[in-house]
Order: C-alpha cells, then structure tokens, then sequence
C-alpha cells in the first residue's frame, strides 16, 4: 500500500522500519539459525520470537488491557488449555469449518492461498495499470481496458466475501496462475486451519491446538454461572496463546501461526442485550464506520458516526455491541494507536467465521493495508446451545419469572422398572435419545405410539451399532401435561470482542515509528510511557568513577518504585545513548553530571521533544512518577520546573 | 503421605481442602462437561483450567516473578514459540531421549509409568506391613519379611536412579502387576513424552509441541548477546507454556500435560562461574540440603547448611549455582511457601535429564508427598554446543585476550577454484564437512593425504546419498600454521533455575491453607496479600441504599490505586460474608456502615487474626495500600489505628 505517512509527514519506509525492529530484537524469525542452516527441510515461517523490548511492550499492553477491561468491568478472568479434545471442535464446527481455500500448483509443489493469490496477481496487473514504467522494465502500454481494471476493483473490494468454488471461477475467468513461475493453478480445496495431534500413550485420541480461547470460556459456562452468584450480565475473558496452521504466511507479525490473543465474552439476556447499563459513557464518542452496504458497492468511504446515532439508525445492532466498540476505540488510543490510521469495517455475509451473525472489526492501516486487530463478533447462543446438545448438559440461566405461567406440552415417560433390564449399556443413549425430542416431534410421535403400538427413535450409535431404537407402548408414554412454571430458562447470547495482541502491537509500532529531519539514519518510536518497554533511561555523563554512586542510588530509588530502568554507562557521547534509546521508545532521560555530585541536581528529558528540565532528584523522580502513571503531562512538567539547555546535554 | 499438618497444626485433610478449591474455582479439570457425557471417547486427563481466583493468583505470582527476577536481575524477557520445528529438538536431544519408561497390562489395554506402577505397588505392600488392618479388612498377617520391607524402602528412596532394563528387572523380581486386575505387564519400553504434529498444508514438515522453553532462549544466543552489547555474564528469561504428553497423569496439578513454566537460563564464563558479584548477598541464608550420598544411602535426611558453607564443601559446586538457590528459596517464602515444608535435594546421575551436569531441584512438602518445583541445572556448555555443531553458527562469546598469544595449529584449505566446479550443489556440504574437523583429525589426515594423495572425510548425506567425500591434494591442503590470537572464543556454561508455576501454586495453596478452631466447615487461605486473587472485600453492612454512594466511591478511589477489589452487597450477615472471603484468601475486608455516611469513618479487618481499627477513610485506603506493597505489616497499623470491637462486624 502506498502513501501511508509517519506522524512528521514523511512517507513511511518500511525497509527503515524492519531494520529498526530486528536490530534492537523487539521480534526475529523463530529458529533463524536453523532456517539459515544447509541442510533444514523444516518449515519456520509464520513464527516469531519477540525478544526484549518486544516482550515487554507485549507485557505492557498485555497488563493495561487486563486493567482496561477485566479489572475496570469485573469480568472473570480465566486460563484454559491450548490442547483440546477433537469431540469439543467437532460440535463447535471447527472441525468441519475452520478452513481457508488453497490452490496447489503441480509444477512447483507449492500451495497458495486462493483469495491471496487472486489479491496479488490483480493488484499487480492494476499497478501496471496504473503505472506502466514503475516495475523498471521498460514500460509497455497496459493491456487491460479501463472496464477490466474497475472489475478487478471491485472484485478487489469484496474479496473476503467469496467462497472457495467463486474464487476457483475467478482463477479459470481472469486466467490467474502461480506469479513464481506463471503455472496454472487446480481447483481451490479447503484446507483446515487447526494444529493436529494425539494425547496420551495410546495415540488413539486426536487433539487439536485451539484457534482461539472462546471454546474454554463457553464450556465453563456453569462454573462462571455460579461464581458471578447466578447474576448476568457477566463477562469471563481470557488472555493466551491460539494456532493456526496458515497456507502460506507472510506479512511478518500479521500472518502468523502461533499468537498471543486476548479474548472476551459477555453473557447477556437475549431480550436486554439492547441496553447497556454504562452505554451513555461511550455513546458520544465518534468512529469511523464503514458499512457492508459500502463495501458491497466496491467503495471503502468511511462514515464518521457518534456510536449513539450508529445504534440509534441500526447500523450498530444493539448498546451492548455499540459500548464494546466504543471500549475497544479507548483502549487502542491510550496504548498509542494514532486515530487517523483506525476504522471499524462490519463483515461481509460470507465473510464471517460460522458461528457469528453479526461482527466489526477494528482495523488498523499499515503499510501493508488495513489489517483487522479487533474483531467484534455476535455469536449469538450458537456455541452454548450445540455444547449443551451435544453433552446434555444445560447451559442455561434460569430466573424467577415476576409471576408463575401456565404451560401445556407434550411430555415423553420412560418406564423406569423397564428400560435399564432392557437396553443394558444403552440404557443412557436411549434415554438422551428421548430427551432430545422437541415438541413438534414429540405430538407426531404421541399420534404415531396410538396408533401404531410403538415408535422409532434416532440416538447415538448403540452397541449394535444401529442408530434408532425401538420403543412400544409399555416403556414409553406420550402425553401432553399442564404445568405452571415459576422460573425463566434461557441461553444467554454472547458478545465477543477479540483481540489480536500481536497484529496490534505490529500495527502500533508501525503507528509510532518517525525519524527526527536532522538524523534520517536513527528512528524514534514514540510510544507512550504507558506501554514503552523501559521507562527511564539513567546515563552519567562520563565512565567517570565519581558518577557512579548516584546512577546506582538512582536505580535503585526508581526499581522500588518498579519503575523499569535501564543504564547506559557506555564511553559513547550522551547524544549517541539517547538517540538508541529513542529507537527502543524509551520515553524519559535522566542525565548524571559532576553537578549532581554537588548539589544533588539531575535533569530530565522528553524523548519526542528532547526538551530537558533540571531539578533535584526528589522533585525529578515525582515528575517521572507522575508522567508514568499519567496524572501529568511532560508539558505541565516543563513548565514548572526549570527547563535545562546545558550544551552537555546537547543531541 | 500421612502426617502433614495444616498452619494450625491440625492435620490437612486433602478431602476439604478440594472440595474448596474446586466450589470456589481456582481449578477445574478442562473439558468437564464433555468427560461427564455418555459419548466421550477423549482424554481429558491431565489438562487443567484455571478459574478466577487461580487466574489472578498465577498471574499475581508470575508478577512477582518477574520482579523478583527479571526487573531485579536486569535479565532480558524472550517470548518464543511453543511449536518447534524436529530438527531443533534432534539435536538438543529430546526426539531420542526426552521419554518415560511405560508397561503395557495387555489384558486391560491399559499403560503404566513403570516407575509409579513399582512406587505405588511397593507402597501398598509397605502399608500393609505396617499397619496391617488399615485397609478395612480382616486383618491378616503381613506376608513381608523385615528384610523384603527393608529392600522396598531402598528401591523407593532411589526410584528415579533406574532406567528402563532396571525398572523391568524389579517388576519380574518383585512380580509387580497392575493394581487394576492384577494382571502381568509387559516389558518397560520408552515412550517420547512430546506431542507431535505438522506445519504446513503439505504435511512433509514435522514439528513438536516444545517441552521447556528453554531452546527458544539458546537458539536466540547470539541476539542477546548483541543486546547485551557483548558483555558476559547475562541472563534470558522466559515465561510460557510447555507441553508433556504424560503415560498416566495423576495427582491434579503436580503431573498435567500443558503448564505454565518460567525458565532463567544464565549464560557464563566458564572461567568464572566459580564465582558471583551478588554472591555475598545470598551466602549467610541456612537451606535444608538433601545430598546425592544420603539419597543413595536410602535415607532421607536433611542437611541444614548455609549456602556459603554449602559452595566451600563442594556441596553445591559453585557461587553461581549458589547464588540462585537463595534467590530461590527467597521468592518461594516471599510469596507465602511454608519454610518449613521446602527442601533442596540434589539428583541422582540416572535422573538427571540428558543435558545437564548437576541439578538441585526446590521440593515443597504436600500431601502427595514431596513434589519437584524449581529445578536449579548447570546444563554446561550442552546446548550451545549441539545447535552450533549442526546449524554451522558460532555461539560463542569473544573477547580481547588481555596479551596476544601464539598458536600452532593444523589448517585445512580447499581450493576455492577447483570446489564449486567439482562438487557443484553439494559444495557447501563438503565446505561444512572438512571445517569440522578437530586438530587430532586434522594431523592424522595430513599423515594421510602425504602419504595415499587423497583422503575421506565423512559428510551430511551428498546429492547421490553418500556420507563420504574424497578430497584429493589437488583440492584440499592441510598444513601446520603459526597465529598470533588477540581475542579469546568460548562456549559459555549455562545454570538454569527453571519453575514449574503450576506445581508452586498447588502446593502454596495446600500450605497456606487451615480452617479456624471454631468454623470446621469452612477454610481460610492464607496468602499473603502480594499474590491473593483481591486484596480487599468491601461489604455495606445492610442493603440500605444510603450506603450504595459511599461503596462506589471507595471502590472506585481502590480501582484508580489498581488495588484489586471486590464487593460483597449480598444480604447474608457480614460474618457469613467475611468467611466467604477468608476461602478466597482475601487479605482485608473493609466495612461500610450507617456511621460512615455521618462521619465517613469505616473499619479494616484483617483475614488471619479476624482484628478490626477504625478510622477516615483517607487513614485506612492508605493503611491497605502500605500493607499491600509491604511498606507496613497489620501489626503496625492495628498499634497506630483505634481498635473496633463493635458487635455488628463479628463473626
């Protein structure tokens, strides 16, 4: 994508970028030696390692989304496993569904992703398009007409909404082939995104690595139930590693097979969901929207709406929705994210993953586009419900109803002396059989067991391996009952924002990445003191002994305080020291001088400004305190105490 | 294991203490409700999930942790992948040896960890003997001699010293057979305790599921050692998932298949690991040894030794080793372990894990005996050395020789010419296979070379699958050299304290838990108020609205200070309330009642002695927050805070 700018108005180099972020080791291919190695068959892509800085920007982000969302709304935090039981994914469909379409091409063995290779090979034939002369090769007339460059457009601006058999007529319409090598390309076919395995010594029982945390957070659905004392609404949320075995990862951080997600869901009455009790905090605030309907008309023009008029005119389906996008805007704001590179993008029909019925996306524009960070989806009582059937375990909420109502259904009765001699080891597939029925089978089967003298059922495969059971009048009545009920039973649906910690904090890098006019060679990232890995950086001005004393008493004041610290007492000029730690966005510079040794005085500096004030170590610690946990501002800082131009302290 | 007594001196009933742990959901074994189901054919086994208060507990003690070790240490956080392609693990070893010995009972289809089956079968019989008619059955005369007892109690006290041939010997000689049916086993054989699967859409590309994180940080060696700006020693750090397909897990959280670990390695000079800058800080504390000898002796016994003395004996080998021991042993009783129930114990040459040299694993003291928490390994030069060998990139650390040195040494030279040309694709092969030559190899080939005027040098599998290449004088030169080496180059040693979270807090839990004389029924945990899931209950003594402002307000002044909170406005007495808290380890309780809305007075209660002070608000929000970061114990503040006795708080 071109034409993405820093925050001084230069257009973003990613090649600067990269370099910046491996050399200072915020993140490096996983297994690079190996990679690099002759003899490695191995496959490292789509996995990366975040080194120091990296980890502790991840750590920080981590920790204010833990304080932003489950400490700030009391959501119930929990931590399941990765491993999970194939029976788990099968009901949730993921064994079935979680699949992206793939095109092998025969001659070189190598499998694409179809909706990627479709993105890339047109993109660049409008390029060319576009600009004949720009790949270096001497420039020839584009070939295309200007009708087949706004189809490709179009074709471009809903691309996520075709499914596998569309993309394979697309391959076959604009004759799109493998662009290593130009072979052509078979069918695409589905390929399943999960991580397979065996659990215990028996390798009899399959296991996949989860794609995301939801499916734990639903299966505790009753213990969660129990501990918030039966009350909703109640969010649990889980913060861990997920997997995808993707195609063919690219992009670095943004198509990755492991990776850290942060993932919330909010139980909630399907008849309140409408309303949210906190709804009015977030319902002026102003997002950019872009809509299905815009998309579907090839167009990306965002539509800035407060988030009360979003709910207000259905283009957001209900408060609850509406507070969380409103929440999420928040959070990627106070962690640095610039506004103007953010927008909420609803999902096309055939987009979404098979268990939403409505979903946003918060994304965030990079240099290689717009990627989703957040999603927020509506999946409804889907996942409830197909665990509940398939475990006959209600996961349900029941409530007193104001007053008691009177209900007529259709009742199935086991003769209990009867079924357990009869059916053996069946006996409980029988009965979960009869269970199941709902109430519209329940009266044709009442009429069928008057007639007939007995009924057949569908179960669960028995031990002789028949998949229906037989029942005759003696073991079986059907009656229809009057009953009063006091209590409401419902499923709860659920809401769930989703957090991609690493494309975020990828896309926040990006966000934060300048470099000053004067020094084009060395980048800052302007992250906020709130998540820069190091807070402070300590440099004495000189290795000379006599400095030493107040660098460690400084640090050691400052660790007490945990406040991360970090000292360079390298021979290299204050200029130099600062200007690296500008590159690992170190926000804070504290400079010892021979004049501490006299009178205790120190200064501090900004990193975005390089502005310095000069104070005593007490009044400086307070304002590092102070700006760190933001209830001042560098500038409220500079004006109150002294500001410093000492020609030491120069860049 | 009889006889292990809560805090109270009462004796810990295992039975209580998880009836409380699961109804208040710390843990709860992942995927419940599908084992619960008629139809599960999975294995659940092993696999744990963590509730909201066990969330908040390991993520407070991983907080810590990282204090305690990272922040103060200065060490540099990694975040690798779980997913680790085969070839890393081929080398480091574990695709050979990272295995468990399990016996198949043929007549049940069931596998047995050979080891526990001979533990848990010698046990029974050892019980018997000495107690007869505890089983509940008529008693009957043991059939034990005292000397087969005796022979029992020394394979027990040395189990983990067998390997497999061993372990089979003892089941035969002591015709040990699965408790289950008492059928005969089969032979020990090894099985690799590491999931396994693919990455990929072609399925050819093996990868494993990692079983420590250590390799991630080994294989990122030479980055960190750039941002160490190339000064030894240094230490990486990493906190993540690990994953061991365990034969038979057992015993809860002390044996599950995915679990948390936090894993230091310490990269040193060999020269001067003998010593550490810190070490003084460490070498006064007293740690309760269990040596190598006296395990071997089949005793038990403690040795109670400073950490200085212990490293002057040759006891521990080294400061290094030394150092960490106490700092271990310091960040258990910090966050609430029972010093009373911790001990050092020393492995055996046969259980150590195949890298390592010498290793002191931290054992807690619980009710299924003493279990391996932090292991402390000196792992050698191992690792580095293995990765370096097979990917053909130097780990190694260089630096300037304080006089230069003269060396002799044998040099092989290829003809630069004649190589490419001659060996074509499998030039870089033949370039790796004659560079590894060591200086013995080197002079013998020169011998040879003189001698026949060609040589063979074996190699990685060539293009027409040979292991042999043969190099004739035309190509290849090998002669004796004189240099003058101004830096030295060495692989350093690495220790590594390695934490197994899941297994600390399990046993923190048992150890801080008791129940009060007067209330049998319900439990109390003791944990200190850096790592309790909230640190402070707020309860309105009525449901009367007048207190709802002043509730909100002190909950929200606790969440703006990121004091964890929690409020209890049920209608059960402030007593019942207080208890439920006390089970969640809720260190303080704060009371608001109808004498806080006149004089906005409120009480503090603390969890262990159940005292009560009262005072403004502003006095008690800052006596909680001295007593959370550990700048004031309760002692203090119930001297300087007027004692409440009032009858409506008690119990």
């Amino acid at each position: 994508m071109a034409g993405v700018t820093d925050r001084a108005g230069a257009a973003f180099s990613r090649p600067m970028f990269e370099s910046l972020v491996k050399r200072r080791f915020f993140f490096a291919e996983s297994f690079e030696i190996y990679r690099l190695s002759p003899n490695f068959t191995g496959d490292n892509r789509g996995l990366f390692d975040y080194g120091p800085p990296g980890s502790a920007l991840q750590a920080n982000i981590v920790n204010e989304w833990r304080n932003h969302f489950i400490i700030e709304e009391n959501m119930m935090e929990l931590d399941c496993t990765a491993i999970t039981p194939e029976a788990v994914l099968k009901t949730s469909g993921h064994v079935d569904k979680f699949a992206d379409w793939m095109c092998k091409d025969p001659a070189k063995g190598e499998y694409l992703r179809a909706d990627h290779l479709i993105e890339s090979v047109l993109e660049s034939r409008l390029a060319k398009h576009r600009n004949p002369g720009a790949d270096g090769q001497k420039a020839k007339p584009s070939t295309l007409s200007d009708a087949v460059a706004a189809e490709y457009e179009e074709i471009l601006a809903k691309i996520d909404n075709y499914d596998g058999p569309e993309l394979g007529e697309l391959i076959n319409r604009h004759d799109i082939r493998n662009p290593d090598g130009n072979g052509e390309v078979l069918p695409p076919a589905p390929f399943n995104l999960m991580f397979k395995s065996t659990i215990g010594p028996s390798a009899a029982a399959p296991i996949y690595l989860r794609p995301e945390t939801a499916q734990g957070q639903f299966l505790n659905f009753r213990k969660l139930l129990d501990y918030a004392q039966g009350s909703m609404a109640f969010a649990s949320a889980s913060i861990g590693k997920s997997y995808r075995n993707e195609i063919s990862p690219r992009s670095g951080l943004l198509r990755v097979r492991e990776f850290l997600m942060a993932e919330i869901e909010h139980f909630v009455d399907p008849k309140t969901s409408k309303k949210h009790d906190r709804f009015s905090e977030v319902s002026s605030i102003e997002l950019p929207f872009l809509d299905r309907e815009t998309q579907l008309s090839g167009k990306t023009t965002l539509k800035p709406l407060s988030i009360g008029e979003a709910v207000q005119t259905g283009l957001v389906d209900n408060e609850t929705l509406g507070y969380f996008l409103g929440r999420i805007y928040l959070f990627l704001v106070k962690i640095g994210v610039d506004e103007k590179k953010l927008r909420f993008r609803q999902h096309l029909a055939n987009e979404m993953a098979h268990y939403a019925c409505d979903c946003w996306d918060a994304e965030l524009l990079t240099s290689y586009g717009w990627i989703e960070c957040v999603g927020c989806a509506d999946r409804s009582a889907y996942d409830l419900t197909v665990h509940s059937k398939q475990t006959g375990t209600a996961l349900v909420v029941k409530e007193p109803l104001p007053e008691p109502i009177e209900i007529e259904e259709w009742q199935a009765t086991l003769s209990k002396k009867l079924v357990g001699p009869r059916f053996k080891k069946d006996t409980k597939k029988v009965e979960t059989a009869v269970a199941s029925l709902d109430q519209q089978a329940l009266e044709s089967l009442a009429n069928e067991l008057a007639e007939k003298g007995f009924i057949s059922v569908s179960s669960e495969p028995l031990v002789d391996g028949s998949t229906t059971v037989e029942l005759s009048k003696d073991i079986i009545s059907i009656t229809k009952l009057k009953r009063v009920e006091r209590t409401r039973e419902y499923t709860p649906n659920v809401i769930e924002p989703s957090f991609g910690i690493g494309r975020i904090l990828y896309s926040l890098l990006e966000h934060v990445y300048w470099h000053r006019p004067q020094d084009t060679a060395r980048g800052v990232l302007s992250l906020p003191a709130l998540v820069a890995p190091t807070k402070v950086l300590i440099v004495p001005l000189s290795t000379h002994p006599s400095l030493q004393p107040a660098v460690k008493k400084l640090a050691s004041r400052l660790r007490a305080l945990r406040i991360s610290s970090n000292v360079d007492a390298s021979s290299s000029s204050i200029g130099k020291r600062y200007a690296r730690n500008d590159e690992l966005g170190t926000p804070l510079g504290i400079t010892i001088d021979f004049d501490t040794v006299k009178d205790g005085s120190i200064t501090l500096r900004e990193r975005d400004s390089m502005a310095q004030v000069r104070s005593s170590e007490e009044d400086i610690v307070q304002a590092v305190r102070s700006i760190i946990d933001g209830s001042e501002t560098w500038e409220a800082v500079a004006q109150r105490l002294p500001l410093f131009t000492g020609q030491s302290q120069g860049e």
